[in-house]
């Protein structure tokens, strides 16, 4: 049987809520079998870059990545908060290691075409370094990636942290039983988006085309559920999503599987 | 016989000019034998602070890190700096991984006294992790470090990258027949301060105290100096000063041993 790993993805809303972060790491340091950590950037990227005068510019919510925006990504994901989150975890006693996919060439990635939108430096992950990963995991060293990935030739892109947790997830099924938990702001998938008691709780393929037919599903929550259901369809044994609370109990939660 | 090992350390002059930084890592690239790169921070990080109306204070040439200002130097060294260096090196098929002290809990610093001077998040080496170095190295991993190390428990601490650099090069001559690079802004220790054909180029302990005596070692060279002995005094086989081509070719430099 196949020894069991958790790949945790947190957003913005833990991200940037120092309560909220700090009892994350604590609950994610207790996790006793391996473990990977996904995070992305919340709004610390866009506040320096209103300090510093450079324009956010979004296209149907998602950034477009200009070199100045790419600086400002590498810096406050790959920098600030990667290593405030593997300094914690140090504190927490999980030897964690910080990295973007450039680090080890954990995570090449191909630029995105400028056609139909020209997003700027942003990257579609091509391969993970499976082989790597697994050497850190077997030596007690727990990953904390950001999404940052390259594309080999030395140029850096900004990647969907959500994507990189999938990929992370489908490539480490080959050696473990994967678990890949999405903590967001919402309990779960929701029935009605403005009560978050409404948590559906279990969400299987034939589901989830239900859900999507009803419209249930739709806009933010799309791209979320296709990287789950990419996942699931790649050996990934289950997804969880919910908010920060599920890594420790996961009893209100949405539980995804084929 | 040990094998050999190359520890580099580059300057802000490498770092800030960006045709001295690409020939730089094109060299180091092509080194053949395990190695190791220490980066300082350049001037990119009192920009930045500059920019966002942040305090640059010194004292005696050494920065004073307030709150902020180890803001700026974790975006700045260990995001946009590190990452940089990792991906171009990447490019040139090195497989570099980017680190701070915390990643892999590689550099441990206790912070400064705040007596006489109050330097604020400021740290001090305390150990480092030669055993997960040694991993990274035995799988064809190049370690590039930032000047950013960490207390162990939660925070992360601005740290002296020629320090680092010497610390990390006894650590590794246990195991390695260690050689010290630093690469700064003249072609080496120079008798005329203006004059830089006029290289020293053999420094042994007793030319070394013969030169502090006739004061033409002094001010910002003593600390590197005492730096360098301190490393040939703990088994390091060889420092070399030098401009970023004496990776190449160490015609034009100082050697120093004891």
């Amino acid at each position: 049987m196949k020894s069991k790993i958790s790949i945790v993805k947190i957003g913005g809303n833990i991200i940037d809520d120092p309560y909220a972060l700090k009892t994350f790491i604590s609950d994610f340091a207790k996790i006793k079998h391996p473990k990977i950590l996904i995070h992305g950037g919340g709004k610390i990227a866009n506040r320096l870059n209103e300090e510093l005068g450079i324009k956010t510019v979004m296209n149907e919510g998602r950034r477009i990545t200009s070199a100045k925006n790419l600086d400002t990504v590498i810096m406050v994901y790959a920098g600030l908060i990667n290593k405030r989150i593997v300094s914690a975890l140090q504190g927490q006693e999980c030897n964690a290691i910080g990295l973007s996919g450039a680090d080890a060439n954990c995570i090449q990635a191909s630029k995105r075409s400028v056609h139909p939108v020209d997003f700027g430096w942003v990257g579609d992950v091509k391969s993970i370094n499976q082989s790597t990963i697994n050497l850190f995991l077997r030596e007690g060293i727990t990953p904390v990636f950001c999404a940052i990935s390259h594309d080999g030739n030395g140029q850096l892109l900004n990647t969907n942290a959500d994507t990189i947790a999938s990929e992370i997830a489908i490539s480490m099924s080959n050696d473990y039983d994967t678990e890949l938990i999405y903590c967001f702001e919402k309990s779960g998938v929701l029935q009605n988006v403005n009560d978050d008691d409404s948590i559906i709780q279990k969400i299987n393929t034939k589901k989830y085309l239900e859900l999507k037919t009803k419209r249930i599903i739709n806009k933010g929550m799309l791209p979320k559920m296709e990287n789950c259901f990419h996942a699931l369809n790649n050996n990934v044994s289950k997804v969880i999503i919910g908010n920060s609370s599920v890594i420790n109990n996961d009893e209100k939660c949405s539980i995804l599987t084929l």
